[in-house]
């Protein structure tokens, strides 16, 4: 029944258009507005295009822009933790996962089952996608906070340890980064 | 040199943030704010993903993804036409071509001409992929008009038969949607 999948999948369409009013700390390049989830989300998407040559390991680029692109969707449901966050776990808590059914649960069973386990294996970051599409994820809002000098981390007295740690993921996707 | 790539590629990645201050006329599913083009980009490519099943001919969904993701950076020097102008083309000017080669040239050489040889191919709108990721650019503002009683139709006042011929480009990437 294409046509029962079809209206499935545009519940799930309409649904994911949400994710363009979660607006993150990090700020546009130069800028002082603060970028929402939907802008994120491309960005980190060409950026992998762009920076795939410069993985550890060799990488399924496919799997990684579709970690990528959905990766922020659950936070229609749970919100977005401040990477820098010292009172809540930024990964994998139990309110994203109970998101990931509800929002991939509006898809086709199959389609659905495929979008949990690759956002699943994004939040686990053990594989070398994952690895690599995480420190795509960090390295956009380092650029940020660069071009904005300092951006976040003087906004919320973010110490440097704190900002090196946080930043470490991106050397598990990529020496050269 | 990985470096002396990697600071091309870094100056192409901020350079496209631009994208995320280019607005189009569609607007957010059932709502007043108008979209810009980083938004609708990510949501094009997730429709794709989640789409690409209902597509008239096989596809290489990596392709389309990539079509998808970088199709409007030339409106950082061009500007967004609206797709109902009847005083502009929407496609392939002379402007495009020249902001395209500007801008996607601001990367290393070999990475410039594979991105510009695949923003060709969609514009063209020939190959199978090109026009499967074109249906999804028509859809999504087709899905938000609707969802917006009209949206651009009414607040533009676009007849009915201009709709058509402009949404008819979505059969030939899918019979079904």
């Amino acid at each position: 029944m294409p046509i029962n999948k079809l209206l499935k999948q545009i519940a799930f369409i309409k649904e994911i258009d949400k994710i363009k009013y979660i607006q993150r700390r990090s700020k546009l390049f130069n800028s002082e507005r603060r970028e929402n989830d939907a802008e994120h989300s491309w960005h980190i998407a060409v950026m992998a295009i762009v920076l795939a040559e410069h993985s550890n390991k060799p990488i399924n680029i496919l799997k990684v822009l579709k970690m990528l692109l959905i990766h922020d969707i659950v936070e229609i449901d749970a919100g977005d933790t401040f990477v820098y966050s010292t009172t809540k776990s930024h990964s994998n808590t139990e309110e994203e996962l109970i998101a990931a059914k509800r929002i991939f649960g509006l898809l086709p069973e199959e389609q659905a089952k495929e979008l949990i386990a690759i956002w699943e294996e994004f939040e686990e970051g053990i594989t070398e996608d994952a690895k690599f599409a995480k420190s795509m994820d960090r390295f956009e809002p380092l650029l940020q906070d660069v071009a904005n000098d300092g951006g976040t981390w003087m906004e919320f007295n973010v110490p440097f340890q704190q900002v090196y740690d946080v930043n470490k993921e991106i050397k598990k996707g990529s020496e050269t980064i």
